[in-house]
């Protein structure tokens, strides 16, 4: 089951604006339907608010625990999407976010999601 | 014959905006005028609209049995991207969606062929 | 000698706007000062008008025997891409329309010349 | 139904040893348990025997026919290989003939089946 | 547990000598140590008996569900090899098969297991 | 112990805008947690305010020493990021500059930082 | 000695617009500091002005010999590259025009130059 | 029309053993049957005889041009290959010689044919 | 300075041969003369003796432990290389086994160095 | 002209076998016909002789300036090869050695050197 009680954050080091890419190609959960194992990768990209506006940044190996507690969770392409966006958004409360999930195929069609937080400029968007 | 009756919806997960996308490398229809089989990718990326809006998403085992009637089909490029475009449109009635099929080469020339639904942001329009 | 006549148009199949793109990796023609043949590849790229404005393709067939018109044509790089979009703005009249040839090596140099119709929206344009 | 009467050879043009490989991206068949289409690529390579020792070559375009002559077949990847290699030994004779079969992704899985006539030179075996 | 009861073989449909090979990309299983997930991809090549040797060939679903059957066991990578060769090994007894694991980085390491049964030809073994 | 003192700045030598980027694929530091080397690659991109008003460029050979003062600095990810920012931000006071750090992988994820200085133009900002 | 005299143009083929690009991947000069010499590959990138305008494009044969003669030359990067965009603007006057110089790796970090003429619109200028 | 009395040889620099391999990427020719223009690569790789022996290069530009000499030649894909062998052969009488064509996709099948001439070792026959 | 004693071995878990690999990117070391940090990846590939003859693998921990010794030693390209095979082979005594240390660019060239002990065969010796 | 004198050999630092690499990608000299530089990638592999045999390896830096010292030469593609092939195995007298150059293309070909001294093992050769 998704722990996001797993996720820790650390306040931002800086003042100026900058952006934060984690990418891990390791994800697995299960689909909900087949109970087959469903496998991709995850992204993370984020702006996190300025250190005077209490900014915070995810834990590099609190999300990869986090990311490891979708393991055995029977869960559909789009739901773990838009799950991990919002445990990260309450998490970090970021300036913009973008969660990417990237699939291996099924059926023949391999298949991407995509779910934001905020506004996320353009050439962040794909 | 392309059977858009075998395409299925479930409701989007979220009220938040999220972008979905389906790449399907094995699609085969054939050519009206020789008779030959074409074959090409198609891929399919839409932003549905919020759930208090009756979002829908298209569900993946139906996109892949729907695109596979097309597999006897005699029809041209442009016919299979516009009819996927439409039918899909029908179905979700996305807040909008590209239709990109991407050709293998016949004469020494390969094409793309691409229809959109809606505005489509430039960043997802390629 | 580029035979124009050779190309023929069919009406487009949709209302809404796509845009078609076809590569042509197999181009030929000659350097009109050296007499030496020169290799490339043919991108032409359109948004033709929606059916009822009267919108145009060029048939597939009729634009690869069109682009072998040009196989012992002495020519400039600028002027086939220049040709190349003059004649097919004259057959289809597009919403926008980009020619691009991709020419090999030269005196260590290759060289890519891209020619527009109409306003090609940006992420069209490279 | 595969069709090896669609398979047209003709006399090699050579005395001196030569080796031809044939590689066709666009195998289509069907799965004889699921009904579902199975997508492949198809490589044969093999030697002619010398025109003196009546070698012979497959031409080209009735070996794309005959390929084609599998789109509805129900058949296993390993019957598909086997079935191919069988045909154009019985068609060419040749000094030896290597068939691979390369498919798409299955259940996660994709698989190569190589099937041999006559003793396969390493380098040319893989 | 690796259950290698989920194995199923069917009978090989030639004489002639032929190599099939499976890659499955998604395979997982449990650092024995660390209580982590590893990640990686299972190859499987080998060479059938012939069918009047009683040469058999491994079901696809079943080596499918067969390498799921690792996803939750504590192994080593050396184990993993190993392991699937032994099963398949006495599965299939094949003329010769080699088994290869590659995983994914840790602590900026990635490895490479090959085990392997019979004698795998110099062409077939890396 | 990352010392600015030794990076050196020359005088832009040009009215003109233009753009400069160094990429340096032999970056490394250490994790002030676990005590482990982390291993990256760092990408400086600036637009130097024109000659006249008094542009600077860093000089190629300094940047590489002062790269090298983190090599045993137990220091994170984004300070390292906004560090560089800083201390090149300091000695050219640019137009505007991106840093960019691209980080191996570590608990099977990999990481971008992206610390900017003034308003870094879309084109450039990824 | 860089010879902007060896450089010669020819009035450009049409009213349209159109983009012109020329990559010389075999740049040579030489680093004023250590004498050593220095490879590199540079791009030009311009829109001519139209016929009736005067427009002009730089003649391919004389763009090669022209980048010849920085072979012996003691020069930095940004100096080549704001040289050859200062020869090239004088010659040409190009509604805009892009040099960019891409360098091999000196002292584990590769750079990359780009000076500017007139306004480059965004999707030229990366 | 093939013309190998434009091809021109010059005395091999040295008695030790060594290898040329030439890649022209540019090859065009006309298929027989169709009337069709065929493009392809033609690689050519032997060991000239030691110069004591008599042994002997083809030189580069003679080579050019005589592969232009089969720019309006009907000839199919196996005698080009044979044809350029046999003109080689007879020109420098190498120790062993391979002449491999590589050509574009027609009807979607993409072919290779290589002659040798002598024992190719194996290393340099694929 | 290099610590052979951090290395670790448990004895292998098969009597079957089997082949084992290793690649870690990010060594680094540092140049005796110049006293530059140099960069590369050092591959380590061999066959353990069976079980039953007291055979042995390295432990992964411990060989990442073992090369982030060699960190802020002066050391060459050549002797890091053979370095490694001799403390490896002490440890373990492989049947066979190659050290392969791929370095990064210094002064345009860039090195691959390769040691072996005992009989490397031929297809794992690259 | 080229310098065999600037050469420099340090001992080997082992009595086992080991292979080394050098890869310059910078390498530029002039073609004695037209004049026009040339430029291409050297690779030297060899095995030096065991240091009870004396052994020798060039000194990476003195062959920098060695391969320097033909940027103004006017010389034959073969003849650069055999030359560094003879400069090189006097200086170290290798147990093999093989010297490859790789020259951009001219007049649409590109070509391969590759001289050999002693007996150059098989996956040595390529």
């Amino acid at each position: 089951m998704p722990k996001p009680e797993l996720l820790v954050a650390f306040p931002t080091p800086a003042e100026s604006p900058f952006v934060v890419e984690h990418v891990a190609d390791e994800f697995t959960s299960v689909c909900p339907v087949t109970g087959q194992p469903d496998f991709g990768a995850v992204t993370v990209r984020f702006e996190p608010r300025p250190a005077k506006a209490g900014g915070l940044c995810v834990e590099l190996k609190s999300l990869k625990t986090y990311l490891q507690s979708f393991r055995n969770e029977g869960i559909y392409y789009e739901s773990v999407t838009n799950r991990i966006r919002d445990d990260l958004a309450r998490l970090m409360d970021p300036t913009w976010m973008l969660v990417k999930t990237d699939w291996k195929v099924r059926g023949g069609i391999r298949s991407v999601v995509r779910a934001s937080h905020g506004v996320v400029p353009g050439m962040w968007a794909t």
